[in-house]
């Protein structure tokens, strides 16, 4: 199956440097783009769709998520961060099954796929039982088993421990690469606070063995990371380096209090800062030094974190947080640029992932592709096409979202989910596990 | 004309809290709501409209805004401060005739209808040839000429600020309380820094004389509210309050940089602060103490700015930034409520705006009600309706927009404003400024 997109503007790179084609076309063959120019080609496509008024730009990544947590949206808001996790959250998460798990992530994959996240990192359990239906749906995950030890001193945290110790390498073996590589299996370590030095030294051994990356929450809070140093004499970014955890590439969620030291060991060891500024700003976690951790070299993507404390996985909304408060929290208008916040929300991002073959709309590339009706109010008049995405777009103005060339959602309707029956289910777990 | 709204949920008031009535009837009978109720009325409406399925609320307040600065959209990005006034916005300011200023700001009122404001105050030129249209459009609008004296030892700034001043009162005379009420005429003094002791003096005169009240940019950038001290030994809520300028509640876009005790005699004078965050922000001014203004008993509205520095005019992104930017500045994840964000951009912007007949879904109230289409994936499950309205919600949700009991917008049609011909002008005249 092949389509050729026609009289569309399209987001392209010049040697790093973003422009736009106009009135251009944009072949797909297969999962793959195989032409980008403003002459028509000389192939024939199976199909030729119109995209006037419409912009083409690469899918975004959302690169820290909860999926399964949409059924948890709002729940315990207003409560402090303690009282919110242990009375309003983790009951409800104690009550949830593996179909709850499954129907909560379905939900949440319709809600990105309509505001053009193409791929995404989860955290969640043992990715084993979800696996299937995102393949069914079509968009692209990072996963693994969620791997924690609450108490080294209980024997109910050791078995949780080996489970997932086992879970993770199952669902690499049963995984990694599913679905002509839409599934990228890794190595998910909750935290250094949820972990002890026997446990990090058993992840590096097996990370090393099968070549994955590990995704971890670093340095979220004061507290977290202030402890850390109580307990080890490093930082948490420091202790993870010790254990050779960031050796691949690792993928270190929120980062709000790493310090100058922590991101020069990022940059050295190309380790990745998600940053999600809606997520920390609403825990009152605070700012993570997006600006400078660029400055110093370090890869920055952007995530959402989970709905519960978001509360939505608009990766737009994130995108135009990210922007604007790097400038507000520096007093510096220019200490992020449009282009560095667009990249955070996507190529970035699929660095981060490990997804090389993904992230521009050019030749040989993979085509995971959105495109945004521009004839909207907010987005007119075109002075400026890139400072239209980050500033003025939202979600919504997504009409399209195709990954691995094929379309997932167009105009509110979903092809690979069958969206009603889905939100029957979601109501019917939330009314059963909130009231 | 009288409309009852059936099986609508309802965002209501009790002794100030907000709650929400479910599957319930709201009546308007000309401009005003004549019954909020779970139960059935007993009397008859010319029309029943069912709202299955959506969320009835208070219209939000713009309460700081330059609506024909949406031809300005994205113009100068990038740029430093002030090479981006004096480079790209005072250029293209310069060129602008009275005819581009009218089409700006109605293609402005197509974009904060779409997106659930009802009211705003608007700060640009002599605002005479505007308010035929605004009047024309059914929306409500505080306006007034722009006074500002740029150089005193210069003629032409003096005989600017003589026809600013004619401007302001014969603006006041022919447009208070024009359209019934919906336009409401004010004193719009620029700044402190663009301004002298003298006009200070003519313009409390002025304002005393016909009991208007002032709208003002106060301590937006650190620069100017140090300026401000350095020549006159006192910030400019001082220097404004020496002149009595804030005796009649004025309304202060920005307060980013203001003192302590600045809030305290805000607090005291009844003055509102209006938040704009997107725009300080973006522009880098800084993160204003919105959280401490509220404990010191300021009103606090909400605004977008102009989208030159926004850049759009989307009141449910201003709410929603606003809500988790406190807690994230103060870290603290309960700095700023969910009510308080909410009430800042109802509520709080109509008190700001002087208009007590609005701002409620009650009986005698007027009738300014948005609805929201709930039935969205980013809105369910609805475990807390008003943490969905603050931190989930999209403008784009608004499905219909009310003000003075007319439908001024609904699904993405526009009642009093022909939108086609409406873009077509606004392209034209962009073309023509921006080339």
């Amino acid at each position: 199956m092949s389509t050729l997109f026609k009289n569309a503007d399209i987001l392209v790179r010049k040697e790093g440097k973003i422009g736009f084609l106009r009135s251009a076309y944009l072949g797909v063959d297969g999962a793959y783009i195989d032409y980008v120019s403003e002459k028509a080609p000389a192939k024939e496509y199976n199909a030729v769709k119109d995209m006037s008024g419409k912009l083409l730009i690469p899918g975004l990544v959302n690169a820290h998520t909860h999926t399964p947590m949409t059924l948890l949206r709002g729940v315990g808001s207003g409560l402090p961060l303690q009282r919110w996790l242990f009375e309003a959250i983790f009951p409800v998460e104690d009550k949830m099954t593996a179909r709850d798990v499954v129907i909560g992530a379905r939900f949440a994959i319709l809600e990105m796929l309509a505001c053009g996240t193409t791929c995404y990192q989860d955290m969640y359990w043992d990715y084993g039982e979800l696996a299937p239906m995102v393949l069914e749906s079509g968009i692209k995950v990072n996963a693994g088993a969620v791997l924690q030890m609450n108490d080294p001193s209980a024997q109910w945290a050791k078995d949780f421990f080996e489970r997932r110790f086992a879970a993770t390498e199952r669902f690499f073996k049963e995984y990694n690469n599913a679905g002509d590589g839409r599934i990228h299996a890794n190595m998910q370590i909750h935290s250094e606070y949820l972990t002890v030095d026997e446990s990090l030294e058993r992840c590096a051994e097996m990370m090393q063995r099968y070549g994955m990356e590990v995704h971890t929450h670093i340095s979220e809070t004061r507290s977290e990371h202030e402890e850390c140093i109580g307990r080890h004499n490093e930082t948490p970014i420091a202790h993870f380096e010790r254990f050779g955890l960031l050796d691949t590439g690792a993928v270190c969620a929120h980062c709000v209090w790493v310090s100058d030291e922590d991101l020069d060991i990022m940059a050295r060891k190309g380790a990745t800062m998600v940053h999600n500024p809606s997520s920390n700003l609403k825990l009152g976690s605070g700012i993570a030094p997006v600006s400078k951790a660029i400055a110093k070299g370090v890869n920055v993507a952007l995530g959402t974190d989970g709905t519960a404390s978001n509360n939505n996985l608009n990766m737009f909304e994130e995108m135009h947080i990210a922007s604007i408060l790097q400038n507000g929290a520096n007093n510096d208008p220019l200490a992020l640029s449009a282009q560095e916040a667009f990249d955070m929300a996507t190529i970035n991002g699929y660095k981060a992932l490990h997804r090389d073959d993904c992230g521009e709309l050019a030749e040989g590339k993979k085509a995971d592709i959105v495109a945004l009706d521009m004839d909207k109010p907010h987005l007119l008049p075109d002075a400026d096409t890139l400072a239209l995405l980050v500033y003025s777009a939202q979600g919504s103005d997504v009409c399209m979202t195709m990954v691995d060339g094929k379309v997932l959602y167009e105009n509110g309707e979903y092809k690979t989910i069958d969206a009603e029956k889905c939100k029957t289910e979601y109501l019917a777990a939330a009314k059963a596990l909130l009231g």
